[in-house]
């Protein structure tokens, strides 16, 4: 069987450090570990629209920035497809199918929906759109036959409910869709990037996001202002380095060979943390790093960026040849899908010629 | 602005009598009235799966019955626009965004949707296809522009659906879709024809229909057999004709005319009933009467069926034809759509010119 990988985002916003140490560093090495038959990268417009149906300008204006922070980032065209899910209309038609096959009540208990919901302060007018999801996150899966989902620990209630999909459409219609395999990071840090503020969660509405397309400048003056361990006044102070963000997002990115480069007092992350932690090391000290480590990281990616910026129209011509495929793709799935339905009336011989002589013998 | 009807029926089972005078007979007059440009007749065969997802073959074995049906109760294939809903997949896409813009709670709310989900027994194991519906109704009926929608009554809350929607989409995204008008059924007999047990409903399970297709003899026995006054036991006894089916029946089909070439010491429908209620008129003269009424009515429509019975593989081409001039109609009425929401990028040289421009200026 063939390995193939299924990843994507909303496009409501330009992407930060946290999508790319969670999610898109790992998707380039997996585009080019040659693992892997295909790799679809998914801009997920319809399934943003659920809960942005007022604001589809929002939708429409961050595609362009997905995908410069995709090829940005490495993910190449030649090795993956990069579509854009509302170009794909099989997948509304996939989801129509499956949402037979799902009860309302297990809709109504699947964790990240219920999480997402109270999140967005829906309450009681959560779209229906944004209630049934989880079955368009089915379509996009099964459509490409996906065997690999690379998702984070809190998106695993929705690959389960995938894979019920999946099982209860091949128990009534028989072995049709393939099942995918969770593929969870391999690095604990990479989980989840606090923000800058040392707020959980980044979110562009807190500010305190370091995206990929920020200048070298803007990087330097957010890293210098993160939030730190406030009980860290004096340099003596002992500091503390769990729950601290320079310290996660040190333990995300830097390598020893960054301490040889820039801080050469020490041999590794272990021994800056030991010096913080009994006292004597400033925040600005390790700030100062950080950013020399950052910068390291997302200076490719902004030279990268720069160049595919001076051609938009071409941006735009590698997600629309990448939807095509991505639709000639889908549509042998839905094809087989309906075949398996027994909805392909017009092209189904047997079912015209039986009926055709049931009434020739008079029923 | 055109004039355009979608009416349609599940594919679960032969049509019969109280289809007819409910709504098929009626079809057939608005056809025939050249006041409308096109008339679109679906078979919902999409629908009937939202709630025999596991019963697909049912579904399946149905289409040709309701074609047969509609064909020989003389809906023309000149004149109208008969298709299979699943095989115009702009349907679902449309039914996708839609849900955007309907609530949950709006669902829940819905008392045609309340009353099925009571009539099958779901309880809270109700198919999230079959609680969307309504959704999907107001996909059909606007993706043809429809400006008329006979239904009865009881449909009401639906087309109220269908319109919310409309209006939702068009104040989001601006004046796109069609907000269609009721069309009620003129004679308030037609409204439902209870069961030849007096039963309110005609369901193939409680075995108490009259089918379009049963032979001349089936409809005498059934109509012998038909429920009448309890209470009317000796011809002398009186009896009552409301909640007598026979006299339902009788309001449903017999006209003046039928009494000269039947039954001709009465003038009208008025004389027989005023007589029955006095008493003195035995329920089998009544029961034979209604039974040369139906055959009347009913003998066309058998003769039409068996020619077309004659050539299923010719009824399949109609809906085969009929479905692709749907799915053109509807392909437009879609594009019409995406070009609103905005989600058409690939043909919007705007979005395009105007991204390239800010990166060339430098954001």
């Amino acid at each position: 069987m063939k390995k193939i990988i299924l990843t994507g985002d909303r496009p409501t916003g330009k992407l930060h450090v946290g999508h790319y140490v969670g999610s898109l560093k790992r998707r380039v090495e997996l585009q080019n570990s040659g693992e892997y038959d295909d790799v679809f990268i998914m801009i997920a417009d319809a399934q943003a629209l659920t809960d942005n149906a007022d604001n589809p300008e929002k939708v429409r204006q961050n595609i362009i920035e997905v995908a410069l922070d995709y090829l940005s980032c490495g993910l190449d065209p030649e090795k993956c497809t990069m579509f854009i899910q509302s170009q794909v209309p099989e997948l509304t038609e996939l989801s129509f199918y499956y949402m037979n096959l799902v009860t309302v009540s297990r809709l109504q208990r699947n964790p990240t929906v219920k999480s997402e919901i109270q999140m967005r302060n829906f309450e009681a007018s959560i779209p229906v759109g944004f209630f049934t999801y989880p079955i368009s996150q089915a379509s996009d899966i099964t459509a490409f036959k996906a065997t690999t989902v690379p998702v984070g620990e809190d998106q695993l209630p929705m690959i389960e409910q995938t894979k019920e999909i999946v099982h209860k459409f091949n128990a009534v219609y028989g072995e049709t869709l393939v099942e995918p395999q969770v593929l969870l990071p391999d690095n604990k840090a990479c989980l989840r990037l606090p923000g800058i503020d040392g707020k959980a969660k980044m979110s562009k509405s807190l500010n305190n996001c370091i995206y990929l397309s920020d200048s070298a400048e803007d990087v330097r003056k957010k890293v210098m202002s993160m939030f730190t361990d406030p009980n860290h006044l004096k340099v003596e102070d002992p500091g503390q380095v769990e729950g601290n963000p320079v310290f996660t997002y040190l333990d995300a990115f830097c390598q020893d060979g960054h301490f040889e480069k820039y801080l050469p007092d020490y041999k590794n992350l272990d021994e800056l943390k030991a010096h913080y932690t009994r006292g004597g090391l400033g925040d600005v000290k390790v700030k100062k790093f950080l950013n020399n480590v950052l910068q390291d990281e997302l200076e490719p990616i902004r030279q990268r960026r720069r160049q595919f910026e001076q051609d938009i129209p071409g941006v735009y011509r590698i997600l629309e040849e990448g939807s095509k495929k991505a639709e000639s793709v889908a549509a042998v799935t839905l094809a087989e899908v309906k075949r398996a339905m027994k909805i392909n009336y017009f092209e189904d011989r047997e079912l015209i010629e039986e009926q055709a002589q049931k009434y020739r013998e008079g029923k």
